[in-house]
């Protein structure tokens, strides 16, 4: 799976401002970049009175728009869907994720923090913190960043996340939950279903298989 | 794969309005909707200032936005992706999409005709035309409903493309392009992947598999 990595940080701790500097550091090496906000609160991306609010409010469940340039869908859930699901479902051909927020989810975090918002850093021992960016005097056991050093934390994160990952990967998921696999499973997994595919007429090897499959549901 | 109805139609034909009817007709039958509206111009589905839409004007190829109950996502697209793939991606539960316009795709379409809009019937007899919905007198050779017929329509939606599918199916893309299967070999591909998976730790026999392989790009 693409590599995913959480900025965290306290509220108007300067997540987005650090984003809107990190991702074109990112995206200028050469990275397709994606993003993924985290909202408590509920959001609203469409607007009131446009069609895919009217075929929303008219009971669909997922509306997407199509246009020649950009794709847009928007989906009802019951509970929020977790990281792993979201990276797989809308990020087919990214290198990377970095994510605004998602604290609570098990991936590698670089915490935002200034001493005149938090008395303290939000993450703990437990909470997976690779790196902090702040410009306060702080002893930490990880690698610590200036606000104005993007450069060095787009260093870090290419090299700590981007180099060296294992290129093939599987994601297996029975009704949406991730089916964990050992790194033998998972090549086994790969390589069944590999070996299987490109026995058909029509294979050319590509770079990414995805299938997807409706079982009956009595049997 | 999922079913496809196109909804198509001179510009003011009223193709949204007919589908904030038709739409909580087939949901209140039990059935779960799909809406995909095809966009000519380009869209805006962000608004400006948000992050999500900072997110992507810093060169995010995708955005996501994730709450407890919903998930929105934004994805720039070199072209316009198709129909197929749009379905596939974003569309995992649904038990029918339905597509206000799409007129050159090669899904059945039904067509909302006013003569006072426009002559005569956009879709000619290469288009897949299912049915017309119109209050003019007009022969045609499909099934016609009034557009105050609202339950016609979604019986006849029903009748032809909610019964009798073949329940297991099988999508499998490469690159994200279809990989055309007959039946047999598509239920082979199903079988050796359920085969292969309900071996592992973990398998509990779902309704629906997903399989996300990123395989090397050199070898």
């Amino acid at each position: 799976m693409v590599p995913i990595v959480s900025i965290v940080g306290a509220s108007n701790s300067g997540k987005t401002t650090f984003l809107e500097k990190l991702i074109p550091e990112l995206v200028g090496r050469g990275y397709r970049v994606g993003a993924i906000k985290h909202d408590v609160h509920g959001f609203e991306m469409d607007r009131e009175g446009k069609d895919t609010w009217k075929l929303k409010k008219a009971g669909a469940q997922t509306v997407s728009i199509s246009s020649p340039s950009r794709i847009g869908s928007i989906r009802e859930t019951e509970g929020e869907l977790g990281l792993d699901e979201i990276a797989a479902r809308y990020f087919w051909s990214e290198d990377i994720l970095i994510t605004e927020g998602f604290k609570r989810a098990r991936f590698p975090k670089v915490e935002i923090f200034r001493s005149a918002i938090e008395p303290e850093p939000i993450c703990g021992p437990a909470d997976n913190l690779a790196a902090l960016v702040t410009d306060d005097p702080l002893e930490v056991d990880v690698p610590r960043f200036s606000f104005a050093d993007i450069t060095g934390v787009a260093d870090f994160i290419e090299e700590r996340f981007l180099r060296g990952r294992r290129k093939r990967r599987a994601l297996v998921q029975l009704d949406g939950k991730q089916l964990p696999m050992k790194d033998f499973v998972e090549d086994f997994v790969i390589g069944g279903i590999e070996g299987m595919l490109s026995s058909l007429r029509g294979w050319e090897k590509p770079k990414t298989i995805t299938v997807h499959i409706r079982l009956e549901e009595d049997d």
